[in-house]
């Protein structure tokens, strides 16, 4: 996909890439999956998230990359990605929110000048259970956006090293 | 740390880098938390881990590095590694078990000829809970190592992408 970079790589402005992330992650939920997100407030988002897919980024920007949503949301995902019926997109619903989660890192690198060719992404995870705790050691900056598909809500979080 | 390099980095032969991963957790152990490990059998770890620390590793070789174990086995690496008593260390068992797998991953690429600097580290993140799944998409090699602590298992293990 064609990517226009309009924002520059800088450590210190992570808080400035926050429409970045949004716009990427709507893109390629778009591009992908056919789902038109909106974005949202988190006060909205009550609803807690099932499954976790991360992905790592190393380099000049080292951090990690995370988007959770409901089972329900991961299963439209396969589901819409994929082409499969109700049955089969349980099934691959990690498969599909993990490759969501490595095409939104991909395409909000691409945005950023300068960023791009420096910054490596690792394989995507997944983490689905009904009890579970996630963190990150970034110990670093964090910029989370907020969005709504028809079936719930996701969240798409970026976590970085200083 | 001096790190000997004995073993050539060539992505066909993961398989030949298990001794080298069982190396190098052995040693980060005995370094940063002076536990020694003893290299165990698969079948001998009956336990389930309940908490799970990861890195991502990114360039020429991309994958997944995880070190998984009981909440007793991390409080007493939090315990040894931070010189903490029991309480504490429950409250910092997940930084410490985030910041061995880091240190596992590094010291690990480092055995590595030609792999320590064309393989970059994402940050170390950690998962805990009573009922979770974790896996990878890396849908490429996976070498796995079985230590065992006086307090229980560990288990240390490399997902590749092909």
């Amino acid at each position: 996909m064609s990517v226009p970079k309009t924002t520059p790589y800088n450590c210190l402005e992570i808080e400035a890439w926050s429409p970045v992330l949004r716009d990427a992650a709507k893109e390629v939920f778009s591009m992908m999956a056919g789902m038109e997100l909106a974005a949202t407030e988190e006060s909205v988002l009550v609803q807690t998230p099932e499954i976790t897919a991360i992905v790592g980024l190393a380099g000049s920007l080292c951090g990690l990359l995370s988007v959770r949503c409901s089972n329900t949301v991961a299963n439209k995902i396969a589901s819409q990605m994929l082409g499969l019926g109700s049955e089969d997109a349980a099934q691959h619903r990690g498969d599909a929110i993990g490759e969501i989660c490595n095409m939104v890192a991909g395409h909000f690198k691409a945005k950023i000048v300068g960023l791009d060719d420096k910054c490596l992404l690792s394989v995507p995870s997944v983490i689905s259970g009904e009890n579970y705790t996630f963190h990150s050691l970034s110990a670093g900056r964090r910029i989370e956006v907020f969005l709504q598909a028809s079936e719930g809500p996701i969240w798409v979080a970026l976590e970085t090293r200083n």
